[in-house]
């Protein structure tokens, strides 16, 4: 219960920093606020947010001055879904229960929404003043290249290049480490940048979450066979219907669920050399091992 | 000539660093690469990026340090262009005596590759170095905030909405003042901030700018109804096709030229605090008032 507490006060700060970054403004262009909001306070998990607080906290740092930082690893995740989501992208209808970006506000107004979320990621950190400047173009760098063209941007090219191929466990692992890993990471070096953390324990953040994030990934290719619509709120099916290669066409459920557990138990051990303040974040990784969405 | 050559040097400066940036990676998502260089090393102006390096040097401050902010405007503009062009947007073929990228590179990777221009203006200027992290950071907010919601995808959103019906010239001057004339700007006043100017020189770049950004955009009208395509390497009448509200729907052809020089004479009274240096700019804001592309 502790864990589910402290996570729903992460997810809470979050969400009003997220809300106020966003304001429902209305000027002339006051729709592309509308669609914004729509997307980013859809709910969802706040996972690389929350994770990047607790993070910030657990190297002795102020979860307050990760917050803009950890609010524009959200809005670059959530522009990412709503690209992925267009037409010309996956072309799903449904995401998080409600219809997609483009299906609320049609497709120009969600390429733009996407547009000025990934560009409003920059803004408040550029604008935070949470932290030192060279602390803050650090976390900038970070987050920056973790969301471009050899992180999540490269992923999400590698992703529609094979939509109809096969890909090999490497490829599989090379594709995944960009599109969902990079942010994930970027989450807990960031958290412990902002910290003041030494380069040991921001390596340790990151292999935190680097095993993380892949346990994360095999749950989400399961739960894309045996969840329902109704727990994850979005279409189920589709890696099938799309033909993309995911971990359950390369290895079987038991052998999914046992790498699960395998990385989820890396992750965990990552976290070794800090103190007890390390409970909160092995209880996320064991929390998200078992999740229904 | 001198002004030609001056061009002519800074542009090259330009075009070795944008490809410096962005260079044929022969990776997983080598596509992608591919499909930033088509659209950013297209040839093209490079008006934005070129006052940027003019404005830090007319401060004092070095052309190079200016460098990886001016290429993230120019990354900025071009990403702008790519998805402007897409069929849910202005749905242009042709660009630059080109297809467009998504005519070449199909629309889901035009959408990314805009994306990864947007992400890399980011990655550049936050790794730049060339600077202290105060100026640095304080230039990566005035970009950002010129690129956004309150800037240029602003202006993006008012055009959008407003393609069917008519504008007051009141409410084309505001959209232009957000969708061309904040970047424009920016090119200005981070200039100045690289180079470490007082506010009053920062301010005085700024007005330029602003002056210059609307004399530029009612030439552009202009040529929309006089000029060739193959002057512009564009389909010229698509304001009129797209029943957009410009410049020549609000006045007449004479007036609509005796407004381009009376704003390119405001931008260069705006330099009259700075000494023999601003030549440049000010041929530069005259070479501009007779362009023909």
């Amino acid at each position: 219960m502790e864990l589910l507490q402290e996570l729903q006060k992460k997810q809470e700060m979050i969400e009003n920093a997220l809300s106020d970054y966003v304001p429902a403004t209305e000027n002339e262009q006051g729709t592309i606020y509308r669609a914004m909001r729509y997307s980013l306070l859809a709910g969802g998990k706040r996972l690389r947010p929350v994770i990047m607080l607790l993070a910030c906290e657990l190297c002795g740092g102020r979860a307050e001055d990760a917050l803009p930082f950890a609010c524009a690893l959200e809005m670059i995740h959530t522009y990412s879904l709503i690209h992925d989501d267009l037409p010309a992208m996956d072309n799903d209808d449904l995401r998080r229960g409600k219809p997609t970006n483009h299906i609320q506000f049609g497709e120009a107004m969600a390429i733009l929404a996407g547009d000025g979320l990934l560009n409003k990621a920059f803004e408040i950190t550029a604008d935070s003043k949470t932290v030192p400047a060279e602390v803050a173009i650090r976390a900038i760098s970070v987050l920056a290249n973790a969301s471009g063209t050899e992180g999540m941007i490269g992923g999400q090219v590698i992703d529609i290049e094979n939509e109809e191929k096969s890909l090999t466990m490497n490829q599989l692992q090379y594709l995944h480490s960009l599109k969902t890993g990079a942010i994930i990471r970027a989450a807990g070096v960031v958290g412990a940048i902002v910290a003041g953390a030494d380069a040991e324990k921001v390596k340790a953040l990151d292999d935190y979450c680097l095993n993380l994030g892949i346990a994360f990934q095999i749950r989400d290719d399961i739960l894309d066979v045996v969840g329902t619509e109704q727990d994850l709120g979005k279409t189920i099916g589709s890696d099938a219907q799309n033909q993309k290669t995911t971990y359950l066409t390369l290895c079987s459920l038991e052998e999914a669920e046992s790498l699960v557990g395998a990385f989820t138990e890396k992750a965990i051990r990552a976290l070794d050399s800090f103190g007890e303040k390390k409970e909160i974040l092995i209880s996320l990784a064991r929390y998200l091992l078992d999740r229904k969405n």
